[in-house]
């Protein structure tokens, strides 16, 4: 379930002329701007956006890019984008960093359906005038290369059907894999790659029946090289990407640090779509609601707004 | 420019009675059927299977293939359907074979552009239950599996721009490649298979500014293995699908038993598309029309069936 609270109905004309009240003069009005925007779905926020530009004949991002500052700035920013669009710009920010976060390609790679992975190449393709897999070859080298192009470039079968016999052949793989460590990277690939999410879940199924351990939690033992680290992120995403994404808040909110750029991206990415059920995973785990985590490590205008997002304005 | 003359108004209706006419009663009326589908488009044909159906309440295409025999059903079963439907059969067939035939994988993958590939990695799923690329990789292994993977998984970027720099850079790594033979595939494997058709394009020309000769021309040499022969239809169908086409039409017919299989496959997947284009690089290159060609070495109704595709009937 979404946790943004977006109105029925709305008028872009009317939104687009109360954004330009706040960012006229000097200082912006951040509230009111989080007041409209933190309530608008995807559709509303693209129709202001070309209200915004046929009235003022100027781009609003660019706009708020000028106005706003630090975390407000980059959240509002990647909120305003249409989610292929985001996705595929985080991408691309993950891939120009200098140690590349290939977590994040990961993660793009493996929670989006086969579907929606092809739409963010596409937009990936009008943004950067290249392709994603292109970006991702040049930035890689090895076998994280070739496990990153693999899942970036998947178009997962999409049906449910499972085979017993091959989850248990390929959970087999799997093992032998883990426990040699650097040899049959390529079946792993192969696997990871290219089957369906129902077929792998029952071989990851099968590996934990057969093991008494989750194939993930075998993978964050020690000595494990980024390749290994990939595919555990891959695993967790295609298992249970809002177990996953719990743990990806938890260590944004515990880390001495709070780290912003997780915290932005996971609120921004899921507010539209199932934050509320992560929420629960993670008053689950924690016993403390996340909008409280949030709220105590965060502040300001940018607290306020990821408040809003998360449906919780206080 | 499309060989295929079909006429711009239709009855899908009289078509499918006119159809039912034919395969009543004992033995087909081949030269009715050719008469029909050989004159009619992919979504004329669609609409007449539909047509039939709601008519008859039988499926057009299993009549058809339990009246025709020989080449003729292959050939007629192949033109029915849809193109992506037809490419997703081609490939499966050819994953299917003893020896994979791997050049009908690469053709697929390099002569349809960046979205006409997207559609058959979707036709695949749904006529398939699976995915291609997964197909592929359970049929393949080592470098070939590699590069296979990456072409049927690409979806390149589509636009123009060009990046000599990068050519050039990319040039000299092919050629080293090929100069040691069994070394650095992981390079040319991320560059053929990630890099627009454009700039692939530029990166081919530079190496025969650089070498003198044509990449193709290098890679026929003895000596090459498999991977090294993908490489090659890879690069020509890139290069210049139409010359690639008119070669395999010469080997399908100059072979000392004539190959129907590969003959069928080119005509019924061009006939639409280019196959005038087509027939004029082989008249350039063979001074005889492809239709004489064809003509001397085929026979029948199968005969009959090729040359309407042609646009030809004598």
């Amino acid at each position: 379930m979404a946790s943004l609270v977006d109105p029925s109905d709305h008028s872009p004309i009317e939104d687009a002329e109360a954004l330009q009240k706040a960012v006229k003069g000097w200082g912006a009005d951040e509230k009111a701007i989080i007041a409209i925007l933190g309530h608008r779905n995807a559709t509303q926020r693209t129709q202001i956006r070309q209200a915004y530009y046929d009235l003022f004949q100027e781009d609003l991002i660019k706009r708020l890019e000028s106005e706003l500052s630090g975390d407000l700035e980059r959240a509002m920013y990647r909120w305003i984008l249409e989610p292929a669009e985001r996705e595929a710009l985080l991408a691309n920010i993950a891939l120009r960093n200098a140690n590349i976060n290939y977590h994040i390609i990961v993660e793009i790679s493996c929670v989006s359906s086969p579907d929606e992975l092809f739409i963010v190449r596409r937009a990936y393709h009008n943004r950067f005038k290249r392709s994603l897999e292109e970006d991702v070859a040049t930035n890689t080298t090895g076998h994280l290369r070739q496990l990153l192009v693999g899942l970036v470039s998947s178009f997962r079968y999409g049906g449910s059907e499972v085979n017993a016999r091959m989850a248990q052949c390929e959970a087999d793989v799997l093992h032998e894999a883990i426990k040699n460590k650097n040899q049959n990277h390529q079946e792993v690939i192969r696997i990871l790659t290219t089957r369906s999410k129902f077929q792998l879940m029952a071989t990851f199924n099968r590996y934990r029946d057969d093991h008494g351990i989750a194939i993930t939690k075998k993978l964050s033992d020690e000595g494990f090289d980024d390749f290994h680290k990939a595919m555990q992120i891959a695993i967790s995403c295609i298992n249970d990407h809002k177990k996953y994404y719990e743990k990806v808040l938890r260590n944004a909110i515990e880390n001495v640090e709070i780290d912003e750029d997780a915290l932005t991206r996971v609120i921004v990415t899921r507010a539209e779509k199932d934050l509320k059920n992560i929420n629960e995973v993670y008053y689950k785990r924690n016993s403390v609601h996340l909008e409280h985590s949030v709220a105590k490590k965060t502040s300001g205008d940018y607290k306020k707004f990821l408040l809003t997002l998360m449906g919780n304005e206080e």
